[in-house]
């Protein structure tokens, strides 16, 4: 019998996954990736990852009964006990998928789920940039916006899975309407990829800009560090609304670390202004607002730490 | 000697204190309360709280030596470890006093301390509204606002024992500029007793009211439930913020029930008017809004519960 001596860390997004393997210690020895954009059918997306694992195991010679623990995001809230996806936005589509079984039937191997939020989370808690730090919380800023919370150490997922879920928070400046359900919540509108590029969209012809009408987040914020006006005002007003978010959240919870992260949340522009905002309001606490040093592989850190974690309650 | 069979809860708050005698399963046996308007001395405050304690004692018959644990609330950010009370509010000025060693030495009795909203909190969870339910946070709005978070059935106090002092809150509608130190936060500014007396004082002379200039938060809710114009906008402003601030907290806590306490949160009327905002906004996630069963009790019963678990650790 083959030593089971390595860890499968699985990250699903709403547009690819990744699947890496590593070893016990959480050093990835092999990693891939696979589009899903389009892919909604869960067993699609199972039966892709499987493909992905045997061809990762084939390169390095491992046998699929060398993998002692499978750990995997979802983009959505989910069950960490039952390891069932809950929900995940329209993208997907998922409803009460029960993403911990499928994946051992299809592997064969123990497996543990959890958000990708929260996975993030986990990996800066133990491989990353808050490591040594009980207390923080890691602010995914991507297509949306949501929040994955460490406190004393743990994830805290909440009553229903569902902490941290701070695409809805309402803070001043946001448009107080509730969201239509699959449209962006009232902070993500201003402060996520997709919210941004909309309103880009949407000011676009009546500005003084002459950069062009389709530009991602992250363009809008290099075009705004570069002295475009209108870039300039929606960074700004993004920092600002993320800026209130932080400082709310460490009202509530006390955090002293906030990292950012997400494809829109890594932007060091973004990291600044809101620093400079949450320092003009958090006079007697100081929380500390960094970049995650995992960037976009957080969520997959994250996936081999539960792996890891599983390893370890043996 | 005597069996310790005693406990005392006492409630410090800033125009007077509370002291009651119980039995170690929480029945209050005895109690009695003294003005503390104008004592900012910690030592004279803790000399009351012996004064009040003998004068039980004495009334009830039992002997100082016969009260096994002492639990104690004070209104300012506590460190329940040490039992430090770090800062308290302008009205007392308190800061960095050892209140629990201070007891100790005074009553010559074994003292733990905590905030007082935290332990209104506490209080609730074992014996009000809140029994059996393991997330929940207690919403104080006296003269300020402030939250006690209870999560996994454990007070939740933050890396710095600052964490629920929401009263900085910022959410739609609120002034944003940074509150100076003594002054009321954004949020209780709108929705706390002394920032809505302000308020009323400030709009009364422009106002069609024929109520009179000097009114209190709970006159102001009176007022608008007998139909008074301005009040009525009064109430519906607070009760508008506090239901962000909720829906906020549900949004990173994911906590399905906030008890409404404090002598202003106390009022049906607000209660109301709040769970219909939260209704709007919380589709998917169904917080509910409730008032305290303990009342102007619940300080005092989570002091008693703080000795409580004190025996407990035995």
């Amino acid at each position: 019998m083959t030593e089971r001596a390595y860890l499968l860390g699985i990250d699903i997004g709403g547009t690819n996954l990744r699947v890496a393997l590593a070893d016990t210690r959480g050093n990835i020895l092999a990693r891939t990736s696979s589009a899903t954009t389009n892919v909604r059918d869960s067993h699609l997306v199972v039966a892709n990852i499987r493909d992905c694992t045997d061809r990762l195991l084939q390169d390095v010679g491992i046998a699929r009964d060398a993998i002692a623990y499978i750990g995997a995001g979802a983009p959505g809230v989910t069950n960490a006990e039952t390891g069932v996806v809950i929900a995940t936005s329209y993208l997907m589509g998922w409803r009460d998928v029960p993403l911990k079984s499928m994946l051992e039937e299809a592997l064969g191997v123990s497996a543990a789920v959890d958000n990708d939020v929260n996975l993030a989370a986990l990996g800066e808690s133990f491989f990353g940039a808050a490591s040594g730090t009980p207390d923080f919380v890691f602010l995914a800023v991507g297509t949306g916006v949501g929040a994955g919370i460490i406190l004393k150490g743990q994830l805290f997922q909440g009553t229903a899975w569902t902490a941290g879920e701070i695409g809805y928070m309402l803070v001043p400046g946001v448009d107080e309407k509730p969201a239509e359900p699959g449209q962006p919540g009232p902070l993500e509108s201003v402060a996520g990829g997709e919210g941004l590029r909309l309103r880009w969209l949407s000011l676009w012809d009546q500005a003084q800009t002459t950069l062009p009408e389709n530009l991602t987040a992250t363009q809008i914020f290099d075009a705004a560090v570069t002295g475009d006006a209108l870039a300039n005002s929606l960074l700004d007003r993004a920092a600002h609304t993320l800026a209130c978010a932080i400082f709310n959240m460490t009202l509530i919870l006390n955090t002293p670390l906030f990292i950012l992260g997400g494809s829109v949340g890594l932007h060091s522009a973004l990291r600044d202004r809101i620093q400079n905002v949450v320092n003009t309001h958090a006079r007697r606490l100081h929380p500390r607002v960094i970049l995650s040093s995992l960037g976009s592989d957080a969520q997959l850190m994250g996936a081999i730490r539960l792996a890891q974690l599983m390893a370890q309650c043996e």
